[in-house]
């Protein structure tokens, strides 16, 4: 007998099983005021493990985090032309304070760069004061009219560098040693998704930004998403808000800023990336409970073994949790380990400590059995391993997911076809402004340019860029 | 010759001193907006040690971290009459979002007690759901007419725990152990404040709670700050949002809330009840950088052996820095890191090498000489021991400070007199509800109450309580 699905098949409606893997796996609701959002404690805590990969990896480029205001003047924005212009549609103002309209109402942020832009140009002086290398975890509002949850919502939380630089080839080595060393890492060492990395048209370039970065992650229906973005903003903020200092030869002269982030639409992207028909599937190295030590009866001493066990993968480092909710039936409690996509499930009961065994079941199977049976001793060394080949294996199927849905194309055409259920790579010269204002008429825009050995351009005016074309989150 | 003071003396003026030491130790700056605070990377490293600290003990006692919206619908608000009444003076209220006119204003939270009210009501269907126990880090806003920085900003970075329980009796054991587990033994064992533990008077109490637990620290000034609370919100929150269960004998009932929360105001704190005329003094369990490697001369292999030293201290997990910035005067560079009140200096010089020692300076000397050599075999060693010393050293100087400032008093004038330069201890029943009032128009107030061993009291009507009264900040 086939069991009822447990959430809506990809198959069938890949948004719906979106929603449906949201809210089963418990991971976020919608917030009482549109477009906001409520991260339920598991969701939260994949949010909370992505925070500390990148932050760490943000603290080995040399950043310092910080923290600047959520209330911006309104005026800050108005500074940089295409800035404002790009923002204003998206603003939340606050008119009334402390029981009182405002004189001047205030911009609740959207990003920080005029903040920053403000006090770097207070805080840099000399040659000696660049570069300055600051990051921010914080909340950001952007009004979203279609909010949909992790992916675009009216409230996100985010991390968002800026940094100063003396030269241009400075700042531009900087935002692109964020790009591969912070962003690119995680997202194919830890978050197992096999980015596509490349610039930004000028049409999708970031609002003031001179050259934008990209990544780019083929989701499970074939559309791609964004991961996250790093900006060279040229001397943009840099003349807007005056950061300029004395160089060694006592010459005044303007800063060149960058900016760079990642946000809570990640775990969208882990989501849609791995998901499959039972629910979520996590990357081991990212996952928050990597295994889960499961007792089948609450019998003899199965729970305090199972405690041992669980103590044991603990102290080698496993994220490891108990479930002793014996009371509960096994199929439920499994049910819900596969929705929640714990990678490794250790199943005891009485017949396996008998047998000096546990049955280890995979979230992520590969070319493995789904459940074998592992001896108790020399546990620990079984799941470790285990964890190392799921986190290969995961990546593995993404890139051939990837590959397989990706059409080298020659024409509009074609792109378009393609990018009905993939993405297509098609020359930039054949596509160009003009093939990209076409091809956005059919909801299909150009996700990044890159030169055909994988590169990153210097600018989107060179010629034989190859460019990835697709439908987009 | 004397040198000039690096900041203004405490004893001249201790306002002025506490802003000389955030500007020159680089801690924080005012943001653009009224009363919104910057917090300069060194001041949020500080911050960020206190949120790893509070986090582990705060999932140490069960609760996991979640997230919910900036903003609230206004109408949430209002369904707490007390709540309403004690926020309504400090909102601020969005009215245009999108480019729009909004139907609905929506207020920026002040505190999440009535949004995550609204979603317990949802996730709480039976006794089997109880105790829900959440947490969340996040940016709130109350504003400010009269700014202090860290110690009442407009905006402020904290954290707010929320629970929902089947008893009266099992939220106040929470709240109790959250107040003694987290917040007593982070501030004393850490932050090394001997803080006094209490319950607030009717007067003093959060807006909605029926209890309101408090942590009281005496800063140099001989004034009180609140370092932390806990609150039994009873079942006024629960009833407002419908927070209701089954209980195991299938009738349904009301559960019963806490909230407890701690924010950046603790970095003031921090500052206030250690700091110096030389600047910050940070106890070394909490300090960011715990030791400095300071090489006075870039000559021979003084940088290199410096290098090692630090190298060495890592890797026996001391936070330490090198500073090689042999450019910089000694004198300006060991102004800098006492400003900034690492615990440990090790000044290094090539004629230290050659006898093989370093110096060590103390940032917190208590009995031991400021400045002593060490070998460098075994500085390690001489390191971690000197760091457990200043940590026990601090705590020492502020318990005899907060002792030799505390009067028993048994009248009211005396209270008042007392409270000049520091705080008196008065029996509870001598002052009452009236007595309360007359002290505040002295503005001294009532910090806290306990029994005369010093446990918490059921409630205020109890007779032979202690009260704590002084000025507070």
């Amino acid at each position: 007998m086939a069991r009822a699905p447990v959430v809506t098949p990809r198959a069938d409606d890949f948004p719906r099983w979106y929603q449906d893997v949201l809210q089963k796996a418990q991971l976020a609701e919608n917030g009482p005021v549109r477009g906001t959002m409520v991260i339920r404690p598991y969701g939260y805590s994949i949010w909370e493990r992505m925070q500390a990969e990148v932050d760490e990896r943000i603290k080995g480029c040399g950043a310092e985090n910080a923290y600047f205001p959520l209330f911006i003047p309104e005026a800050y924005l108005q500074r940089e032309a295409e800035h404002v212009e790009g923002f204003s549609p998206e603003l939340a103002v606050v008119t009334v304070a402390g029981g009182k309209e405002l004189d001047e109402p205030v911009v609740v942020r959207p990003t920080s760069e005029t903040v920053i832009g403000e006090f770097m140009a207070k805080w840099v002086q000399s040659y000696r004061d660049l570069p300055l290398l600051l990051n921010q975890w914080a909340n950001v509002v952007r009004w979203e009219l279609r909010p949909r949850l992790f992916l675009r919502t009216s409230e996100f939380l985010w991390q968002e560098g800026h940094t100063a630089h003396a030269t241009q080839a400075d700042a531009r080595a900087y935002a692109q040693r964020i790009h591969r060393e912070v962003y690119e890492d995680f997202m194919v060492n830890v978050l197992a998704i096999p980015v596509v990395v490349g610039m930004k048209t000028a049409r999708e370039r970031f609002a003031g930004a001179d050259n934008t970065l990209t990544l780019e992650g083929m989701m499970g229906d074939g559309k791609a998403l964004q991961m996250a973005t790093s900006h060279e903003l040229g001397q943009n903020f840099a003349r807007a808000f005056g950061i300029e200092f004395l160089d060694d030869a006592g010459v005044q002269q303007t800063a060149w800023t960058t900016s760079w982030g990642s946000s809570t639409r990640m775990v969208g992207g882990l989501i849609m990336a791995h998901g499959d028909d039972d629910g979520l599937r996590i990357p081991p190295r990212l996952a928050p409970i990597q295994a889960v030590v499961l007792a089948v009866r609450d019998e003899g001493d199965v729970v305090d073994r199972c405690g041992a066990v669980a103590d044991e993968l603990r102290a080698a480092g496993v994220r490891v949790q108990l479930d002793a909710k014996a009371d509960v039936s096994m199929g439920r409690r499994a049910t819900d380990w596969e929705l929640k996509g714990v990678p490794v499930r250790l199943e005891v009961g009485p017949r396996d400590l008998a047998d000096g065994v546990a049955t280890l079941v995979r979230r992520i199977s590969g070319d493995e059995e789904r459940k074998s049976a592992v001896k108790l001793d020399g546990i620990t060394a079984a799941v470790t391993s285990e964890l190392d080949r799921q986190q290969r294996a995961l990546l593995t199927e993404a890139t051939a997911l990837r590959e397989s849905r990706t059409t080298d194309v020659q024409t509009l055409d074609d792109a378009r076809e393609a990018t009905k259920s993939g993405w297509a790579r098609i020359p930039w010269d054949t596509v160009g402004a003009e093939g990209e204002a076409e091809l956005a008429q059919a909801s299909v825009s150009v996700r990044c340019l890159y030169r055909a050995d994988g590169s990153l351009p210097e600018s989107d005016d060179e010629r034989d860029l190859v460019a990835v074309v697709a439908r987009a989150y």
